[in-house]
This record gives C-alpha cells, sequence and structure tokens, in this order.
C-alpha cells in the first residue's frame, strides 16, 4: 500500500498555508497547526491533519466555526475563570484556557478554567502538557458530539468526552494520560480504512453487537460501568457546570455539516506549592523507573506508562517524518488549491 | 444461609460502643462510625462493618492508626491546603479536609486540599457527598495498599486508587460516582466467603489468570490500559504530589499488621461561581431523566446512573435494615465483649 512520508515542518507549512486561504486568523493559526501536528508527532493520527478536509474545513466554510476567534474572559473569581470560545477554534480557547489557569495557579496554587460556545478541540493532551512547561499538573477535559451509549444503554447520549493529565518528570518523557472515555476514539474509527473494528467497541442502529464500522449505531464506553460513569461526569463537568449544551444536545456530529456547541475544563496545579519540585520529578522518575522494571504478561514486551509511546513516537516521527496514507494524502493533494511540496513516497 | 438484619441505629450503637472500649476519641468515633454504616447503607458493604475486625481494630491495638487523631493544617495557601492526619484515621481528616475545601471554595470558587500522613479512610463517596450539602462539587482520592499490576505487568504495583465525585441533584438522588480503580475492589474480594472469583479480575503469583480468590497474586486495572492509567494518576496524586509514599512504599497491607502510611486528595467546586445553581439541578434532572428514559440492552432492564443503586439501597435498608452474613455477625458479637443487642435473624 502507497504511503508518504512528511517532515513535521512541511506539514505545518501545508496547513498554515490552507487555514490562511481559508481566511483564518494568523494567530489561530498557529495554534490549530501546533494541535494537529502535535497529534500526528505522537501517533494520535485520528487527531491530526486527517481531521482537516471534513471536520475542520467543512465547518470553517458553512461558518459554524468562526475564521477570527472573539474569545473572551467572561468570569474571573478566586482560582476560577470562564472563557466564552464565541464559537471559534476549541483549540484557541482551551489553549488561552490552560495559559490562563496557570497564571491563576502561579496566584492561588491551582486554577480551573470553564470554556464554553466552544468547538472540537483536537487532543487534549495538547493543553494538559502545557502546564508543564511551568512546572504544574495539567488537565484537560471536554465533552463531544453524542456518540456513545451509557452502561446497560443502546443508544447514544454522552460523547466520547476526552481526558488527559499531565504530570512533569526530571526524565526524558513526562507522564501524560490522554484518553476517549469510550473503548476507542471516534476519530480512530473513522480513519480504520479496513472498516472491521474489533468486538466490544459498538453497537448497530439495533443495540447489537457489531463488527462492522459502517454499521455503527453507538460507541461502548471503556471499563463498563465505571468508564461510562466517567463519561458522564465529563459531560457534567463540562457542560451542565457552565450552562451549555450537554448530552445530545450538543447535536450530532454525523455529518460535519451542523454547528456543535461543545465545553471544555482546562486546569493547572502548581506543584511547588504543594511539595518541593525536584522531589517531585525525582520520585516520579522512581515510579517510572520502578514500573519500567515490573515483570510482564506473556507476549507483554514492556510496560508503558501513559504518553510514553505517543512521547517515543514523537521522537521517531521528528527524524523521519509523519507518515499518511495514500487515500488521505490525495485528499490533502488538491485542497484549497493547496499542495504538500515536500514528501517521500513510500512503496 | 443464616443472615442478620440490624437496624442502621442499632449498628451505629455497638460500633460507637466498640471503639470507645478501644479508646478512640469520641469526635473520632462519631466520624468513623458515620462512614462505616453509611458503606453499609450504601450497599458497599465491603466498606462497612466487615472492616472494623481485622482492619481497624488490628491496626488500632498495634498503635498504627492513632486513637486520638491530631490531624493539623500544616500548608494553607490561596486555594490549596495541606493536611497532616498524623497517623489517626483518614475518615477524621478526609472529613475535615473536604469541610476545608468546601470553606476555601466558598471564598475562591474551588479548594483543593491534599492529607498525608494517613490511613484507610473507607469509601470515598463519604467525603464527595459532603460537599454535596453546600451545593459544591465534591471529590475525593486516595492511594493504597500494593494491590493492582499496571497493565501488562503481573506484579503489585499501585493500589486499587479509589476515586468518587458528587454532584448534588434537584431531584431525589444525586449523581455520585464511587469506584475502585482495579476491576474490582479488594474488599469485595474479601468478603467473598466463596472464594470464586471472576475472571479478568486477578492474576496469581506467576502471572497467570485465576479465578481461586485464595491464589491472588495480584489485581487486574479496570479497562485496560486507560483504567491503569487512572490508578497510576490517582497515584501520583495523592501522593507524589505531598512527598508521601507512593506504589508499592506505602508498604503491604496483607495481613493488616504493618503500618501503612496513605495520602488523600479531596476538594471542592464551588457551582455557583460557575453558574445559576438552580440551573445546574435542574440541567442534572433533566440529563438523569433522559439517561433513565433510553432503550437498554437485551437483558437489562434499568439503565443506573453513578450512585444511583447505592441511594436505592440505602432507602431500602434505613427501613428495612442492613444485612450482616452470619460468619460476620458471630465475628462481631464477641469483639471486645461488644454486642448487638437487637437483629432479626434470617433463615
Amino acid at each position: 500500500m502507497i504511503r508518504y512520508l512528511v517532515q513535521c515542518d512541511d506539514l505545518k507549512k501545508y496547513i498554515k498555508k490552507l487555514l490562511k486561504k481559508l481566511e483564518v486568523k494568523l494567530k489561530d493559526i498557529e495554534i490549530v497547526t501546533g494541535s494537529l501536528v502535535e497529534a500526528n508527532l505522537r501517533g494520535i493520527d485520528s487527531h491530526g491533519v486527517a481531521r482537516l478536509p471534513m471536520f475542520y474545513i467543512n465547518r470553517i466554510k458553512q461558518g459554524y466555526i468562526a475564521k477570527t476567534s472573539q474569545y473572551k474572559i467572561v468570569k474571573e473569581f478566586g482560582s476560577m475563570s470562564i472563557i466564552d470560545a464565541n464559537y471559534g477554534f476549541g483549540q484557541v480557547a482551551a489553549f488561552k484556557g490552560i495559559r490562563h489557569a496557570v497564571k491563576i495557579a502561579k496566584k492561588n496554587g491551582l486554577g480551573l478554567v470553564g470554556i464554553k460556545n466552544s468547538s472540537h478541540f483536537g487532543i487534549a493532551s495538547y493543553f494538559s502538557m502545557e502546564a508543564i512547561k511551568d512546572d504544574m499538573i495539567g488537565f484537560a477535559l471536554s465533552n463531544a458530539g453524542p456518540d456513545v451509549a451509557p452502561y446497560g444503554a443502546i443508544k447514544s447520549y454522552i460523547g466520547t468526552n476526552p481526558f488527559s493529565i499531565a504530570f512533569p518528570s526530571g526524565g526524558k518523557y513526562p507522564v501524560v494520560l490522554d484518553m476517549a472515555t469510550s473503548v476507542i476514539a471516534r476519530g480512530k474509527i473513522l480513519l480504520n480504512s479496513k472498516k472491521i473494528i474489533e468486538q466490544g467497541i459498538a453497537l448497530d442502529k439495533n443495540g447489537n453487537p457489531t463488527t462492522d464500522a459502517s454499521k455503527i449505531g453507538t460507541l461502548l464506553p471503556f471499563g463498563g460501568p465505571k468508564g461510562s460513569g466517567i463519561g458522564i461526569v465529563i459531560d457534567i463537568l463540562c457542560s451542565i457546570l457552565m450552562s451549555s449544551p450537554f448530552g445530545p444536545h450538543v447535536k450530532d456530529n454525523e455529518k460535519y455539516s451542523t454547528d456543535e456547541v461543545l465545553s471544555h475544563l482546562v486546569g493547572a496545579i502548581n506543584i511547588s506549592h504543594f511539595t518541593d519540585l525536584n522531589n517531585f520529578k525525582k520520585n516520579i522518575d522512581q515510579m517510572i523507573s520502578e514500573i519500567k522494571c515490573l515483570p510482564t504478561s506473556k507476549g507483554v514486551e514492556e510496560v508503558f506508562l501513559p504518553g510514553e509511546i505517543e512521547a517515543r513516537t514523537k521522537e521517531e516521527r521528528i527524524i523521519n517524518g509523519i507518515p499518511i496514507e495514500n487515500d488521505l494524502f490525495n485528499i490533502l493533494q488538491g485542497l484549497e488549491s493547496c499542495r504538500i511540496d515536500k514528501y517521500e513516497k513510500l512503496l
């Protein structure tokens, strides 16, 4: 199967050119491009450049995502704040949000920022990891279009409601959990060209288990009632806490042609107010090395810490480039008359 | 099989008498008794009076849990605080902690309180639900003795690391998620007299799957790598964030005869600083009723919200009494020469 390898800087150039053609504001372009390419670098291809054609461009063109983010802080009190994203890019408002949370946490030990009237924000770890730069613990949660049935139900109600939390370490990789609360992220299914999915991931429209991606009626939450409960909790924290659309009321994103009002919650915990920062990092490093040394199950070569595989993939892709499948590459090579100029073709 | 039914007030009287004999401070007795009986009322029998014989009494007698809690607030800054539990009852320090978090949240919108040098704190929802009384979102996390193998490993490293989050509603039941991050709570296995457990819960000492409770070497995290990641995250947030013992360094609680230094993190989010409280409750009620109306899987009669089964069990047990199995009842009826005076015997 034909694939292409694109260096991350070349991919960035392409995305920037494309978003500029769509008249997206320059400052927004930086953040959205950063988020998409970071997803590709980390191997979360479902949330990278693959999202551009249908997901973002469709919505920008139809006016569901504002070309010029007019986000503003509408409330500020003690350690909390609310940002109105004004229907701009989720990435832009959430990035502003985590920076603001870090600022509050410098003053108060922690900061919690709600973001409403927003749109899809890409990978949650893009924001949680931003707090690491200031030696803080960062976290980010989002609701999403209704794609997941609560445990026991057969009809979608909650979203895949992702969350991420990131901890700085003293070593090579931080600890970064970034996960959807469905068994599998919806984007990963969209990207699956084989159209065959594993058992236990989804139900068809009649509520029966299906392995045919084209017949998916609803996705299942991860971890049974526990994961389902976490999905519900994230829905409440992101949306109901800010009187924003919740559950199926964020509207269906099936065709990416309706507006979808999402909400996020991002926060930062200032480690140095809890303990000595160096001691924190030293203990994280000890935990990492102890977990790496644990004996493994049959067939398992290595125990991975949250975010370790992604960080290693990034190291590799920075050197070798980002792989893009043939179909996607061909779509990208015509979009708004933009082209990826430099690439390597793999046969 | 013989069982007994004890009214909750009678069970409270018994526990108070017992703890008094052990010279536990009166104010601590109130909180510990409240936590244990609440667990029984909610149907979480693994964390109720069953814990007394080995778990608490052993440790009190050996001096691992201080009879007089000398907890104190050792740090206070902005929206965060740290309480040193001074090796007293986890319940007492965590209860103080959540009350303190609520107080901070009144002033700053949110409050986060770390509790170190603590011990087993019972059910996490006892603290998260405390914040509901002040119309706040409450949450509580704890690390625990090393009983769970991170995903891919076959040896315990993290604890069953439970967490709870509670949201007030306008209706009959609040939404209360309370869960261990292992497939099953360790306490539930301890309580399982059948000694046969389901597949996928545990591994034996050689790392092979086992269904024999007596052969458990380690428990498995819920939800594969995602649940494992959440368990690791809770370990870091509770322990490393306060430079407290983490992972296996909290010592093994296998025989309940060693000291075990645990840490917790509790917090409160002041809803009224984010949105109108009545609107919040109205939306929670709408979400509850919409989820309850979803079509169900074959064989599933009803979709339950987090905490709903527990709240219903409590209603029922307040009327009918708390069921106690024969073996446990007989143990309780001799403990420190204390007796449950009023009960109903079921044959």
